[in-house]
């Protein structure tokens, strides 16, 4: 028995497996402080690696990173009344500094339009002021009274968030969309989650929005996952924040507003995709190890030259610019670490063992679907890599299959509520707009619309609700 | 008048001057939140590298990034007795969550150690776990009472922190040294910033330290500057937080632990070394902008060929590597232009103008001193790049001379006392080691002792207060 490895089924209990497979491969682990947790160096480097691709595709697009202050007065955060209604329930407050009572409380950030809109107006006089295009690496917290669970939904988080505010209309809609691409980019291109893009419902947009944009996957148990959001704010924060600026026509005019996140939340998305029964799998361009290799030796004699080919994999591997490790600790057993390095989703074995010397070849195995192919020595290089973009694109193309076996057109409510009952995933149907049925789906179902599709799709019946014409198609599905 | 520039001279108003470029070049703002600032763009840019040659540096050496949450239960701060008298007074304390009063009051975190060797407790078995080399960057909160500055102290700031656990003493020492050097090479190397490098004295050691090492540098005024610190933490938290290893003896062994950080503070120091008259002077390895190209033109006739011309060096000095920004902005005069790129302290300023198309040539200015050379237009590039190292060597050389003729050696406490009042700086003075004296010299002139040098200097005569005989140099200074 190897000490490693999961003690439940990924297919039998959904829940159970994500906890332990979070906490075995060591990605997070529980704090004291309740519905918080640890960013272990396994999952952090993963954060890392989503940081470094959002980072270079915002410069290319003209974006700034900055930092602003955590702290907001609550006199702030009431100033636009959505926002602040959508907020307050949820929020931590500083009440003492020191020894010292505060006069005004402070709220952590749960998010920062209205402290960077305060810096905002001081900032923008003229139309030669606009655009501004910001973001900030942060976190924040969100005082969660529903259960947490690590990385969907803790009290504290780590996030991006960007804060653009425009002359116009148009360049707020633009930005709006060229951001949802990028995540779009990011999340299916490293990620290898396919994803859903689309507007959210009146109800289910961003708390002081003119619209939001979403992004969403769908999990192996059926439900819908929020990856990402990107929202038009309209004029309604510059009205409250008085930002104005004067136009070309020399008038004054009120900016229009952006803002667009996404969380650590997208890790635990990848450890639910991918994930199998020995646990984690990880797409190979986030994986913080993409490549193991593991010496296989019974005999002493075997040993050093065993050893010697190893390293010398090792180097020719990480000169190829392949993030590779050696497992050559000699207190486990091969069998040990092909189980702990399965659990940890490292995308390829390279195996060395007496026949492989012999052979002058490298055993690969794949992480994904387990097989293996023996490879020439001096072809070892180009073999991994070829492998890992393999591997990268046989998890998208798996998940993107999933995905689509996961939408269903109804055209009925009892079909609707059949298909969420046995299959789960998103349910696509014709509604009539009016919020009534989709509140009245909510409260009988538990599905909500998560969102409308980007491009326009034909209504495949009447509101599947009401009976009356449809104007819209709408994804609902159950959701995180 | 350009309304660009500074109102004060940095020999006249030195404080009023710091505040000036801070706020005119727009490395930070004011927030809304007391004793708080915004990190705009320009010094988070700043920020980013410091980050980038650290992260490299500490990666290389075996460390890896993490996360902790930042809240911290009152009862875990409690738990080393000196850790909790230290920063207790200045903590902000969240009380209240939604709408609920916390039954236990939560720290935003002032340092983590207490929330990080919760988790090292269940981390650490046996001596295969360690070493553990963790660091963090994050937002810290300290609610200082004394009046904040920008950079130099905030009630929040960032910073990195690192922290370790070792099995023995020596390798904590090792530890604790190798970051300390570091540290040097990223203040010296990078920001251009000579500095002293030694041990606390017990009463400025990190509070529930074993012992605290310090890096220190000279500002313009004569005082001195904590530029960062590295501690070893000893056993003293390991035993409060029972942190035990089962060593190769089988025997159980406490943990010895180091922490160790640096801050957004050496943002501060790079606006006050380096600056002069004219705004910020930024060395060039952390200059987010190293060139700026401004096209001179008097004539339409000459528009064409010049900006053609800016726009060919642009790209040649982009693919050599140098960030670069053309100012083709109609709106402004060149000489408004080179004011405002004086002020935000661009090291190079590439001018362009007719005479420059005539002869072929590039006139390339110095930020640090003014000088202007002509070069050849196809030796661009290379003349820019010797340039940018010419300026980097020249401001350290400039802050070394600096530093070098502020450290003055005195023999009696009126000399001591004569050269804190005449010119500042660091004044070394043998010291018995008795904290009676060091405390009498602080509430009599307010100096401390910055630090007891790394290599043993020959105490230049008996104690300077007591007149006992000196068992160590010391280097008191007045102090930020």
């Amino acid at each position: 028995m190897s000490g490693i490895g999961l003690s439940v089924k990924k297919s039998e209990n959904f829940s159970e497996w994500y906890t332990q497979v979070i906490l075995r491969a060591e990605l997070a682990d529980y704090a004291p402080v309740k519905g918080c947790i640890v960013f272990r160096e396994y999952s952090y480097a993963i954060w890392e690696k989503i940081q470094e691709y959002f980072n270079r595709r915002i410069a290319e697009t003209g974006h700034k990173n900055v930092y602003f202050p955590m702290l907001i007065p609550e006199r702030l955060l009431r100033k636009e009344a959505e926002h602040f209604k959508g907020f307050v329930p949820e929020c931590a407050w500083v009440t003492v500094g020191g020894d010292t009572v505060l006069k005004e409380r402070l709220a952590i950030r749960p998010t920062s339009e209205t402290i960077i809109y305060t810096m905002y107006k001081k900032w923008i006089r003229g139309w030669r002021d606009l655009p501004i295009k910001l973001n900030q690496w942060c976190n924040v917290v969100r005082w969660e009274t529903k259960a947490t669970k690590p990385f969907l939904r803790t009290r504290e988080f780590l996030w991006q968030e960007g804060h653009t505010a425009h002359a116009t209309k148009e360049e707020a809609d633009r930005e709006v969309m060229e951001i949802l691409m990028i995540y779009k980019d990011l999340i299916e291109n490293l990620l290898a989650i396919p994803v859903l893009v689309g507007r959210k419902s009146e109800s289910e947009k961003f708390a002081g929005a003119y619209y939001t944009m979403t992004l969403e996957a769908v999990m192996p148990d059926g439900k819908a996952l929020q990856m990402g959001t990107s929202h038009n704010l309209g004029q309604n924060f510059s009205k409250a924040f008085d930002i104005k600026y004067i136009g070309k026509d020399e008038k004054e005019h009120y900016v229009w507003t952006t803002s667009w996140g996404i969380s650590t939340r997208l890790i635990g998305a990848v450890v639910m995709v991918h994930g199998d029964d020995k646990g984690l799998v990880l797409p190979p361009r986030v994986a913080p190890i993409q490549a193991v290799i593991i010496p296989i030796f019974y005999k002493e004699v075997e040993r050093t030259l065993i050893l010697e080919k190893a390293r010398e994999a090792l180097k020719r591997l990480k000169e190829g610019g392949v993030s590779v490790l050696l497992d050559d600790r000699t207190e486990y057993t091969p069998g040990w670490k092909f189980n702990e390095w399965e659990l940890r989703g490292v995308p390829v074995r390279v195996e060395i063992g007496p026949r492989d010397i012999k052979q002058k070849q490298f055993t690969l195995a794949r992480r994904d679907t387990f097989e293996r192919v023996v490879v020439a020595e001096d072809e070892l290089v180009e073999a991994v890599k070829r492998l890992l973009e393999d591997i990268q694109q046989n998890l998208f193309s798996r998940a993107k299959k999933f995905l689509e076996d996961h939408i269903t057109t109804v055209t009925t409510y009892e079909e609707f509520k059949r298909v969420l009952r046995e299959k789960g995933g998103f349910i696509r149907a014709g509604w009539c707009t009016d919020p009534e049925c989709e509140m009245r789906i909510k409260d009988e179902t538990g599905a909500t619309i998560r969102l409308i599709p980007l491009e326009e799709e034909e209504p495949p019946s009447n509101c599947v609700y009401c009976g009356r014409e449809a104007k819209v198609v709408a994804y609902f599905a159950r959701a995180y």
